[in-house]
């Protein structure tokens, strides 16, 4: 099979040309281990139609050996990369004008550009690399396919786990332990495990708290496979559901599968979310629906495109997103659904299969 | 006891008096975290000599009422936190000359500074928090102390558990499950659990490489307490140690303690890291060192000062840094010993308390 990083780095030549650029620095590393494959934490690159140069540290020498792929010059620097980048960029004849990353370049960065590399006209580009990633490659959904298997069957041991008297800090070191067995090559944000109450948190982090009986246990976590994520949120109770438990839950889980059969490529984030706020809403709880419907997912946990109230960005063919409606009500407790879906012509793929219905822990 | 938020934003405030500055943007999480407290992931903190503004969306907005200290003003976004800080800074009268975080500020953001700040005058600042941040507090020492338990405690749990046949991703997890338990509040940075020949990559993360009887297990990871890190590798052999591993791991061994001994406020981090160095180049292993002895440690799990061949930064009384010499042969595998130490007039005080004889893991 064609290595894709090739026919990814063609692709963006033909943006730059089509932005007359000569070329462009990429610094994001999301980007950069899209265009090359390159997982370390230190590198850059540079782009223009006729070359790539891949540039990191001394202490990536070894990896960026064995997993770059497509560089004209892997150039490993034993100080700065920037250092590096200006030499080899002034090896090039006459003046350019050059693309930078300017959503990830930091400001003392941009500051090298304007006084080391004052020789080069540099312009600011957005979401160029973003562009092309929001569509999915078929090998790309199957890798979030099978961080989404990592991610259930995880859950799915880890529900056989939990007990009332656990914290939240223990559930989470279960559920990482059972990530790692099915094999996560990491987690790609904090855990979220919150119980009781603390369920009304949308971004609680795991904690100290024990688990009492009638509970709801929120978890929301990732697994990694192949660098590409998957993000699930399930909520139980830890013993016998009250009957307002399950009037909230079961009107997330209609969000959650409205949202599911509705949401499609050529709707506005801003109407995806509205198909799961509007059933909130009919159920009297669109004030507890406080963020957005979700997010694309892929080598990062949130990328392009977002679902959302303030997203009027139309949803392209391709993309992977998260669907995650959800009911917080401040002092008593929070529910969220999440899946994955492949937005296809025919609808949203469902990538992450586990029950939705209310389970009840014994 | 006072809170020692209020105290940061008042010594704050003076630098930017010593600098002339009206007041400074902070943008980076971990210094509006040092400053205010907030643990979030989304904010924008503006601290003047007479006002401190706090800003976050709508996600945090009961997070941000229990934990931020000392802000004059909360303010909770519905979209954009760019937004409400133009209009809180439009209530100001007159103009002004603020300072921004040059390290943290992406471009992108930098040009709504010049675009819709464009009132004021924005002059980049490096490192105004990070300089507070680099002398730690009794307090702060105490939670990198606690932090350090909490991963030693972890890893001496999890050296009873590892035998030959698990991979290094069914290791990390059950460490990852240890720290859990032994009440980390998450993982500062991916694990590393490299065996064998993988040892040799000084920023292997846990893959699916089984571990056979006669490898070493090198074992990097973290804790955090109270938002506070601690950093710890040991490298342990699974059976019986070979002549060549004893050998190499009694320089890198010796050159540990030596560094503890030896490294001082007042020396500089180019002189610190020359401590083990000298060590290891007496034993033939200079070349096998490729990284630097070691960084500072604090909210963050890397920050100032760095101890490397390459700074000529003078290390503080009061900083928390890592002592991590390493040796690493290709093919072969490689040892490093971490520990993390408090730079007081006396020494350096040992913060992590573990044996670093060679363990032969039956």
């Amino acid at each position: 099979m064609a290595e894709p990083q090739r026919s990814r780095q063609a692709a963006l030549a033909e943006l730059l040309i089509g932005s007359n650029l000569d070329g462009l620095l990429v610094c994001g590393l999301p980007n950069i281990r899209y265009l090359t494959g390159f997982s370390g934490s230190s590198a850059l690159l540079f782009i223009s139609p006729t070359e790539t140069w891949f540039l990191t540290d001394i202490r990536y020498e070894a990896q960026a050996a064995s997993e770059v792929i497509g560089a004209s010059r892997v150039i490993v620097e034993p100080s700065s990369l920037w250092k590096g980048l200006f030499e080899q960029l002034a090896s090039r004849p006459g003046t350019a004008a050059f693309g930078f990353e300017s959503a990830h370049l930091p400001h003392r960065d941009f500051e090298r550009l304007l006084k080391e590399g004052a020789r080069w006209t540099w312009r600011p580009t957005v979401d160029l690399v973003e562009g092309l990633r929001i569509r999915k490659e078929p090998r790309e959904v199957e890798a979030i396919r099978l961080a989404g298997i990592i991610a259930t069957s995880a859950l799915e041991r880890t529900l056989s786990e939990v007990r009332a008297g656990l914290t939240e800090g223990e559930v989470a070191g279960l559920l990482e332990r059972a990530l790692r067995d099915a094999g996560t090559e990491g987690f790609p944000f904090g855990t979220i495990a919150a119980a009781g109450e603390r369920s009304a948190l949308p971004h609680a982090r795991a904690g100290g708290r024990p688990i009492a009986r009638g509970d709801f246990l929120l978890l929301d976590f990732g697994a990694v496979y192949q660098g590409y994520c998957a993000d699930v949120t399930r909520t139980v109770v830890v013993g016998k559901a009250s009957e307002r438990q399950r009037e909230v839950h079961s009107a997330v889980l209609e969000a959650n599968q409205r949202a599911r059969e509705m949401v499609r490529p050529g709707m506005t984030g801003r109407e995806a979310d509205a198909v799961a706020r509007g059933v909130l809403e009919g159920r009297g709880l669109g004030d507890a629906f406080g963020h957005g419907l979700g997010h694309g997912l892929g080598l990062e946990v949130h990328e392009a495109p977002r679902l959302s109230r303030l997203s009027e960005e139309v949803l392209p063919a391709g993309a992977v997103v998260t669907i995650e409606p959800g009911a917080y009500l401040g002092g008593w407790g929070g529910i969220r659904i999440e899946d994955n879906v492949h937005l296809t012509a025919g609808g949203a793929e469902l990538l992450t299969d586990f029950p939705r219905e209310l389970i009840e822990l014994s």
